[in-house]
């Protein structure tokens, strides 16, 4: 059994933090018994020091410990870890998937082998600056949530750092700024979807350039000079000679996209990237989440629906 | 047979280009037959062109059309492809290991499972950005191993880009500028070291919790308190209750961490940081690379040891 400390916020679900949601999508990936145990923003410090947990990083004077949240206490093991990377890691590496799983249904890796995890820290560390622009948008709308005591010191450190009052920190709905910076969101996630597209694309030619029916006259394939099609920039087919072929992996099946490492079930890079996509979802208006949805062909929209189908989003 | 396109210098190998090593490694690791064509620097775009490779990005203008080396003609599926990373997923997607291989050894994935190449690419993205010092001392030093008219095709896009002649860009040996400069070079690589500790950490740490001998008297595993210890940032060993215990991993092997995912055999991760370690090693004076042995516990020192003592330097 796992106790699971999140931070509680007014909403029907209570669970709204990234880095909180990022830890349970894990933990119910990962099919392990886990409680959540409800903490207010303006308790953290005070649970985690009760806990013994370690801090995670400095205040913002740069010499004062800080405690963050997720954190979890393996009542199995008597490990008490904070940071959702921290936590991922030591899950996989505590409760690796394994035929001889004794759970049932069989207990999940996070990441397809237990080496993946230096390339996942990757996408974090590239994903991280990209983000300034999403926390105008949703700390405003995460602190509007929280009770007044935890505001109070939530907003303490995030006026500092944005050098504005709580209700200013966010572009005005409508104005340019709230285009401008929204279209920083989405190419913060474009990166991520150009990679997964440059991926798709080589097994594609690959499929391609493998089907005796595009040999040239001259016993060449005529690969080269094919052309990916689709709408917006989802791959939905290729030209073949002239002629539109639907896009299939290697099996014959089409592609749907819907995680980024187009395994058959969510990776913790996915779960990674649906924390901050619930976040969106559960604390911004709901155009900015329908605008979400229509980009890089649905892919986000596919992503969380897929977690919320699965049962990865169940609050427990 | 694949034409492997490579940029020719003065050195005894001939080879110096980063991205261009990043492929040579890929291509002796899958061990598929090719053959290196030198081009000077000055024909990259004549010689692309008569090839028909694709433009891999733009000119400093932002407007006219940039094409670069590494190049691979691939005359098995006619595909001809420019980019260092594009040519990697095309390599795994169209060579990919499998039992029924015809090859004798055996082709090799660039990547454990073929869909990893988003992650990889999250490496690429969090790196570059912070390989800028890296081109400070690498840089004139390439331009150096250069025929005449190559220099001044090299010297014109770079010397704008810094704002000096070439003669100017780098730092002066012994100054306060030279070692700023190069600690962050050695920060960068430190990111990636990190990412591995932590991740290693918590292999170890398992290791540790299921080990019998550390159950407290309360019946509680005592791992939480134990301490990782090492000289300077290497993990040699761990304190359990008090006690030295040697670093291992899962089946009691000392752990070498010689390469980033912990795998036998290099992945495309470590072919990628190889390249620009191989780039040091040859352009650099000798005490750079000195310098890189003796940082992060000497992992880059073994990682080129590896690359080397198992033919993946090799120049065809």
């Amino acid at each position: 059994m796992i106790l699971f400390y999140d931070i509680a916020s007014s909403l029907p679900t209570k669970a709204w933090s990234p880095n909180a949601w990022k830890t349970r999508l894990a933990l119910n990936h990962k099919r392990i018994p886990y409680k959540t145990i409800w903490v207010l923003y303006a308790d953290i410090e005070k649970a985690s020091r009760q806990l013994g947990a370690l801090p995670t990083r400095k205040k913002i004077d740069g010499v004062t410990d800080c405690w963050t949240l997720p954190c979890i206490w393996d009542l199995s093991t008597g490990a008490i870890i904070a940071d959702s990377t921290k936590i991922a890691i030591y899950l996989d590496a505590t409760y690796p998937a394994s035929p001889e799983s004794p759970s049932s249904p069989p207990i999940r890796n996070l990441m397809p082998t237990d080496t993946t995890f230096p390339l996942f820290m990757a996408l974090e560390a590239s994903m991280l600056p990209l983000f300034h622009p999403l926390y105008l948008f949703a700390i405003p709308a995460s602190d509007a949530l929280l009770d007044e005591r935890s505001q109070t010191a939530f907003r303490f450190k995030r006026e500092k750092v944005h050098g504005k009052p709580m209700h200013l920190i966010s572009p005005r709905p409508g104005t340019e700024e709230d285009k401008v910076e929204w279209a920083k969101v989405e190419a913060a996630f474009g990166m991520v979807h150009n990679w997964c597209l440059d991926t798709a694309a080589a097994g594609l030619r690959r499929a391609v350039w493998r089907s005796a029916d595009q040999v040239g006259e001259d016993g060449m394939p005529t690969g080269i000079g094919d052309v990916l099609t689709g709408t917006g920039d989802v791959l939905t087919g290729v030209k073949v000679n002239g002629e539109q072929k639907a896009l299939t992996n290697g099996d014959g099946e089409k592609r749907e996209n819907t995680y980024i490492l187009e395994t058959l079930e969510p990776t913790y890079a996915d779960l990674w990237l649906g924390g901050y996509l619930i976040w969106i979802k559960l604390v911004l208006p709901a155009e900015k989440w329908e605008s979400v949805c229509g980009w890089h062909g649905g892919r986000w929209a596919r992503l969380v629906e897929g977690l919320e189908a699965g049962g990865w989003m169940e609050v427990i």
